[in-house]
């Protein structure tokens, strides 16, 4: 039987897309080898620097998130080198198995999924590695699975202090057109980002923005690779062309989403995020319900995992959420399943569709009997009428 | 500037579109002349006689729905005939200044525009009408502008009462496909609707539903007409055919539109615009706002008009909450102008929609400084929290 | 079962709908009442200024073709006034029809439907009518049912010999934008345009480009109007609003399609549709088949109507083209019914798409045994091929 | 400057995407972890086992075609394994080096690019191979660059005739859903395909069919593979769905495409693509111009590569087309560079839109002074318009 009215995908990703995007996409297959075709190439590939805030070399492939993180391995690694990596989630451990898989080592700092990755854990481990062991850092920025996010610039700085040559590479799938993310100033060697997230895409595209240090270090890597070879794509890429099937109608899209990102403007952007991560906050607190993650100033501007009563299946509440009124949660990831849901407030949304979430969830715990306390609505709109920065009403 | 995330359409038509009848609108344009045209119009013709809850005639006009207004009017009556109109507000207005620009005489029983017609005063007027000067009653079944159903079936019992041989006309633009109407139960003669409400559709297409007693009427009435007669719609459609251009696009989206009536059912449509009107009335008088319609037996379950407090600006309010969370609410017409705003609850939205408008409109009413009382959404959630049938509640 | 590959819609309107338009139109609905729709109208009212090529009044219906003749008559006339007509095929016929049934007085010049309107015999008529009973000469441009053009600026020029006052009134929905039209320059007073040819889009908008001097006659026009009344028109464009709902989506498809005119350019447009007809012509000379419009100078470049031989079904040939090929033409209309099949060669196409048009009619001609020479594709190739200018080729 | 008309892309793949699968596509994405995902999984991987004709496993890739040739490699080999390979153009080419990229070793059977594989040198070197050194024969079933196809039945022949146990590799990118392929009935252990050809849409999705004995060798197989690894995917799908972000919307669109290849039914699309080649093949011949396939038994269904005359550039000519009639070409690849002009004529196409095609291309030859013969759309009609198999016309 058909649900009425739209559903609201308030998963920490794929997000909503925004109608002239889908168009886009929808407009007919055009020919990736004609005349045509590198000006729409050049034009996403100039728009991706700007959301990436790099100057230097953008890789685009035609294959989903999971693809990227494969990329940036093998194009910079050998078989036995060593990563750094830290446990902050489910994302940071899936992306730990798949260097074990590919032939990698990695030292995998514990975390217990609260938090952003330690500092001063990496930055010891780097002190540590005279000989230089480490090949690279490996940091997911925002973990999906929790709502944490790392601090990428101190990271940055660890290495620098450390002296350390590692290279460090950064997942920005969650993140990147949602919450502030500097390529170049940040000195990050390679950037895994996805079209599904804050781009506004449906899943099929994925990024990896790459350092000149990177790319040096991967005349000397030597797992195997072509599909996600770098320097086939950036040869082509000169031209306008690629060096194989791009996915063109996702291209087509991605323009637009690039322009309505230029459109509203970055800092615009981030401030919406912001501003709606907090009055998700704030409502969830009067629900009397815990935020999962533990430390406010890594917070997540993207997503809010919070976690239900003990006893309580977040499973279960997110299936009525669904069935009653349309909205899609995320659900609990590896050892957070069941535990938690996740709300998603990134990509395209306005006060209207994240209010309209928030009530939903709120119907649906009360619905539910999880003896939350009533009324968290009332706390989302004062955040956001709330003139001006909110640096004051997020403690 | 671009604005962020889904525009809600929250005037009471036109109505969201859901994206598959939008999608079936953007298909290519076909041959109205063609083999396969035919089973086309023949489905949507059957489909209407299930909406409009009739066995009889129904013309489909390639127009908008003030177009089937005078369709109705002058199909079935001569310069110079009375008509029966009740003043329920704003387009109860215009159709009487149509009727009169057309050349018929118009009796207009008086209203305050806060409730549906007065049966009362229509059974008087027609028991006192012994010669059959009345040649028709004409009634807007939803007024649009204030958020009052009249009671059609007690009207249909008036006229028999007095026995009076008068055509019924109703405007169920509004109305229909989201509060129940019964064309043969009621024994209406002509009902008029509209695509772009209940329908689900953008405007372009209106209709009338027509009576055997209507048509011949038709056969003696001689207001100049020829895009609008009946009978070469009537006599083409049997074919499949139409006598001129059909809007054939619109058609195409009017198929899908029926077809997501049906799979609902029309009893879970209703039900919804009726738990949506009264989780919207609840909000309104915890606000501490007044709702314009002053009979409860007659709220509309598609909208609700609530007035402003005296001094402030409907006009200005809606203004903010368009720009502070993408929410377009109607605006008050006529003699209401600036003084209501008007929330549409109809056509194809959910529980999640319903609730984020609503607290779009919290928002901007505290962000306004109207002293309302926050904390509405809490009243909102506990209707559609509410199982089974709300009779209860809506006192 | 479904038929494989793209519909080609040759019949002379609707035609193909460039896929940007129905992109355009797919879009969501707005509100028509809202800040930014003005910005809508205005927009496309001053493109549409282009096109009929005038910058006085255009009045944009939400209504199919048909309803915009009945305006031009209901705008400016009274019942029992008189209307010179031209009989220059089935749609002059059936305007008159609608004159008539209107309550208007129609003087139909007689014609055989192979050629454009008689302008010695209106000159004729218009010289004897010395009282001025005649008040409007209503003539088609573009005669969709045969082919034929009428010579609109000898017929004003046939007005202003004769120095008589009637309104000049030209239906040419099926000739603007694609046959060169120009409002002003031949002081037309109502011309009568719709959406569903050259403007590329569906069926469901008309328009009604105004004289100031057939604005003046309106004031003193008896016909009842409302719906289709000029002045509620002009008056609330004047702000970029409607009276009325418009037809919002259509807009938005209307918006595209005049800015893709305008990319094109007017005279890139005229010439593009000369060339096809052109090469439609030769194709059909060479397969033997005679081209129904006998006046080479009245030749339409928006469709060529082409006479099967005796004893053969126009009809079935039109349905093996169909079946075999995915093309459809247009049939013959009223008196040429089964006789003749109508080419389009109209609105969105390029050479490639009219090429495989014709093809696909040889192929059908040959298919059915018509006992045509084989071999016109070369004909049209060759035009087509044909640098600058047609005007020998023509011949 | 815009284009008029419909863009016919006309290249080996991309294909022209139906609309109804642009309009599935372009609809909002899903939560590909939500209840509902399920039903979308298992009914693509049902379809597609049709396509393929296996009830064995598929898998499907978010990525594009490139991608599952080095699936197929990584899954099954280990580096220093050696892959026999035919040269039978630029795709095998292609192929081999990505094999040789990663650490494979390949034997290369040469070939003169204008015939499919030679299945008795293929059969030689396999009944020299006693100890089994050969892990694999990799053959591409539709040399793209050239219009031959390789006989796959014939090499299972080979392979068993030799009693040897090398894995087949069939690359069916431009075949599938084109050309008659049978995964099962051949024996065939990888079958790689494509979206973006003969399943009628953009690129983006990439497939293996996969033997039971694959999964074994898979078992054994050293090359490094998390992206591209089976057993996780096989896994997730068995419930209906994928180990990391699958291309949601493209499935949606997929969806579609698979339920329009049923509807036809695999054996008129088969029969429709024969005929559209032998079409192309006669006008070419007309034409004077020389087929590049060298061996008629080996003429694709799917593409005609065609030879210019000497000294003639086949780029300026496609740009040429490309101008004047909006038909794009696909070019020479490799050596062919410049030389050849490729026609697509697969996906979904009927006779007016092969026929346009053809056309355009013969306009775009005489305009460009190739000396060619003209006439050659007699010859196409005649072919087209053959009733019953094409057998006797073949030759």
């Amino acid at each position: 039987m058909r649900s009425a009215g739209r559903h609201f995908l308030q998963i920490p990703g794929p997000t909503n897309v925004p109608l002239p995007i889908l168009a886009a996409i929808g407009q007919p297959t055009v020919d990736h080898r004609g005349p045509d075709f590198p000006s729409l190439t050049l034009n996403v590939l100039e728009g991706l620097g700007r959301i990436f805030q790099t100057s230097g070399d953008i890789v685009i492939y035609p294959a989903s998130g999971t693809g990227a993180w494969e990329a940036a391995l093998v194009n910079t690694l050998s078989a036995g080198d060593t990563v750094l990596m830290a446990e902050t989630g489910h994302f940071s451990t899936l992306w730990r198995i798949m260097a074990t898989r590919l032939g990698l080592k990695v030292e995998f700092l514990p975390g217990d999924w609260r938090r952003g990755a330690d500092v001063g854990a990496i930055e010891s481990r780097l002190a540590e590695d005279r000989s230089g062991t480490i090949k690279a850092v490996a940091i997911v920025h925002n973990e999906t699975s929790t709502g944490a996010v790392s601090n990428v610039s101190a990271i940055r700085r660890a290495l620098n202090t450390a002296g350390h040559p590692a290279l460090l590479m950064v997942d920005t799938i969650s993140s990147l057109g949602s919450i502030d993310y500097r390529h170049d100033e940040w000195q990050v060697d390679i950037t895994v980002g996805g079209s599904q997230k804050g781009l506004m895409l449906p899943p099929g595209l994925s990024f990896n923005a790459i350092s000149q240090k990177a790319r040096r270090a991967a005349k000397n890597a030597r797992l195997p690779r072509v599909f996600w070879d770098w320097e086939d794509m950036i040869a082509a890429n000169a031209k306008g062309y690629f060096p194989y099937t791009p996915a063109t109608n996702m291209l087509q899209g991605l323009k637009v989403a690039l322009e309505m990102l230029q459109d509203e403007g970055l800092p615009a952007v981030f401030s919406r995020h912001d501003r709606a991560a907090e009055a998700t906050r704030q409502c969830v607190r009067h629900w009397g319900l815990e935020i999962w993650c533990a430390e406010p100033a890594e917070y997540s501007s993207a997503l809010t995992a919070v976690l239900v009563p003990e006893n309580q299946s977040a499973d279960a509440l997110r299936s009525t959420i669904l069935k009653q009124s349309g909205v899609s949660l995320g659900n609990g990831l590896g050892r957070l399943a069941d535990r938690v849901f996740r709300v998603g407030h990134l990509g395209d949304f306005n006060d209207a569709s994240l209010l309209g979430a928030l009530a939903a969830i709120e119907a649906g715990l009360l619905a539910s009997g999880m003896g939350i306390r009533a009324g968290g609505l009332s706390k989302a709109i004062a955040v956001l009428n709330t003139d001006g920065p909110l640096q004051a009403a997020a403690e």
